[in-house]
């Protein structure tokens, strides 16, 4: 049974695509229907789509539209560009591009834009078949602690990494989606993800997809493992490194301590394209820090029901704000891919070749 | 040299008290007079003064500003009892109206109210004590930092332990205090402390004492701590068991964790009166849950410069909120008291009576 997503991320609409506004999300529940090149571009710069899987596959929607109006070299080779542009550090992104022009550039352009539209489906339909075989994958975990004893088996994740991050269940959620369809009652304990608090997101697509959940501080996840109130800490990847470390939302690592001071099993979830075997381990991966306002500004619904933002902190506060941390191998009991679940050490022997399955 | 209160937390004004208003800051920096005890228990209660020391000594300020207009014994009874119901589970607000109660019951009324005066100004002058003791003891920590090593002395806190907090340097704040005022150069990495930001009234303070510092999310102690730009970590406690567990704002218990795992030294500051030796360990320390809406809900200036509040989160989404957490004793190098720098097992030998200093 494939997981469906209660709203579309993304989806094909003759000749463009309607995508779900996440930067109104929790709030506003809108759909944008996207016919430019302009606009897909600027639907991935402000974050109306994120997650890297579906920017990728927003990236290669924008292509075909592009090839729509204009399918001649220069055309197809300025939209490669100008999509590459919008999100620098985004690996999906650059792949899902790659494998565009890959496809597209040795084709006449008069056969380019139905290609572009088969390839950007195609990448669409088999992040659906990564989520899923996640989902199977990470399944064996839940059904193990539903066998073990009753009530619901209480998933703890990070940030968002669940539908509305891809094209099909998402990652890190996969397998609590998979549990759910299958009966296995689940509670997800979602932390709020400061600055951005994408835990917001978490919660309403949970929510959307009817499985039970809490909203807690980030700070909370500490006691809420070392009293027992949580049985597996899952959380999606940004990159994983070759021995294992993962690098992901910033404060993943507290919660990955937390579970192994705990005995908590602490699993990432990540997709082939997530794993970077060029990069020996976490000290090779750059952390990016982020702009201060993100700490110092919070959105929300006013008194009348506008969606407004409020400064929390002074203008002039000084504020350190990475935005990614990394979770060493040794606090990671596996990471669930489309493969299977691998020892963090034993990445490369599920994936001796370079390509995904 | 004794730390000066930029502004003072309070402050007797002849037959009342000045306050500062800490539910305005940071954005707001106001002081209210309050002269009658109605006035005084809406200030504790409302958490215009918090922190366990300062709510203590506004408490026995409370009941002098009762007397000076009814010295009987049950006007004496009804002040006690009227400031004891503020904050039910405030330690330190027992604590002071005990000694207000013993000290004032056995005299005559005609002099019941000069002496509560004497007895209130003596609470707060022994809290300034007491601080200005943990930040000489506290202070060593940081010189030996300084003298490892050039640069500013990096130390991360956690909530709010600060002079805003008491009547005084404040408890976690007070080495850092102590340091700054020696001339060592240090600098404050500020958690966030959500759910209730008191991060922000720490930045606030600091600001106000002329102390470098940067505001992170607690999200980021992990990686702050994994990359080395922490030297110690500093947090105050709310109340510490008999074999060191210390129960402190929720999300402590975090950042030792990740000190330990980084080899960062962890430490508690504690005055006597947070040692509960009647509690075996941190597993008989009660843990409160607090209200939804501290998550759902969040405070700043609008665009027009108002002070408002935003809904984040529906009002319908589950949240499970604990205020506290507990942090195990063996991972706290040690408590910095009033008389010196325990081992967290070592707390009764620096304490054989069950008396403060």
């Amino acid at each position: 049974m494939t997981f469906k997503q209660p709203i579309p991320t993304i989806r094909r609409d003759a000749d463009g695509v309607v995508i779900l506004d996440q930067t109104l999300l929790p709030h506003r529940c809108a759909q944008h229907r996207l016919s430019t090149l302009d606009e897909v571009a600027h639907a991935i710069r402000s974050m109306q789509v994120r997650g890297a899987p579906l920017i990728g596959a927003t990236a290669a929607y924008g292509v075909a539209i592009a090839l729509g109006r204009d399918a001649a070299d220069e055309a197809l080779d300025h939209a490669l560009r100008a999509l590459a542009a919008t999100r620098p550090t985004a690996v999906n992104l650059h792949w899902a591009l790659g494998r565009m022009g890959a496809r597209l550039l040795p084709l006449a352009p008069s056969a380019r834009a139905e290609a572009a539209w088969l390839e950007a489906e195609a990448i669409r339909l088999e992040d659906q078949e990564t989520c899923a075989a996640i989902g199977r994958h990470g399944l064996a975990l839940i059904e193990a602690v539903a066998a073990r004893r009753p009530g619901p088996v209480r998933v703890m994740t990070h940030c968002n990494a669940g539908w509305v991050a891809t094209c099909g269940a998402g990652t890190a959620l996969a397998p609590v989606y998979a549990a759910h369809a299958r009966g296995i009652a689940v509670h997800v304990l979602v932390s709020e993800t400061r600055p951005r608090n994408q835990g917001l997101l978490t919660a309403w697509e949970l929510r959307e997809a009817g499985v039970p959940h809490s909203l807690i501080a980030d700070n909370a996840a500490g006691i809420l493992l070392a009293r027992g109130d949580t049985d597996l800490v899952i959380t999606g990847a940004d990159r994983v490194a070759a021995n294992g470390d993962s690098a992901n939302k910033v404060g993943t690592c507290l919660k990955a301590l937390a579970a192994q001071d705990a005995g908590v099993p602490f699993y990432i979830a990540a997709p082939f394209s997530t794993l970077d075997f060029a990069c020996p381990d976490g000290s090779a991966i750059p952390i990016e820090d982020r702009d201060a306002d993100e700490l110092r500004c919070v959105n929300g619904l006013d008194a009348a029901g506008q969606l407004t933002s409020l400064r929390q902190a002074p203008e002039d506060m000084a504020v350190i704000n990475p935005a990614f941390d990394v979770t060493p191998a040794r606090l990671i009991r596996g990471i669930i891919t489309e493969r299977g679940i691998a020892a963090p050490g034993a990445l490369r022997e599920m994936f001796p070749a370079a390509e995904p399955s």
